[in-house]
């Protein structure tokens, strides 16, 4: 499984995010995956259309899954239930 | 343009809008959208992932349409983007 065009958003500001897929497409690669989980969900969108909006108009937004996962923390017993998204992007 | 399946997340709790996306099928829609802009886009996606995961497992998720819109408020000189997302239920 291969993550080298795979970005994680998580809790950095916005254009971290943008930045980091800005260079993988500029370092040779058609697709870029977006993925993220929980409330980081809206800073993915957020990223994309940043990208799309202000540096790269060209780029094609593929396909967007969204889906759950099962975390299981030390502090709880039970497992949690956190939403995820992937937005697939290419040029 | 007819709103009567479209459920717009806001800040109430998740199972709110799980009800208003259930009581809008029980009545005979085929098809539900559910929007939402900002940080509620993420409240979105679990919405769906409720509905899915606990209460309509058959439940099918059609196109996702992530967008940005413009934003002007009385208080901001400037208009602010703001993310978008539109997802599609469909049984």
């Amino acid at each position: 499984m291969s993550r080298s065009n795979t970005v994680f958003i998580g809790r950095k500001p916005v254009l971290n995010y943008v930045l980091a897929c800005m260079t993988l497409f500029k370092s040779g690669q058609e697709e870029v995956l977006v993925k993220a989980r929980g409330r980081s969900i809206s800073t993915a969108v957020d990223v994309v259309e940043v990208i799309r909006g202000r540096f790269m108009p060209e780029l094609k937004v593929g396909e967007i899954i969204i889906g759950t996962e099962e975390l299981t923390s030390p502090d709880r017993n039970q497992p949690t239930n956190v939403s995820t998204i992937e937005i697939k992007l290419h040029r």
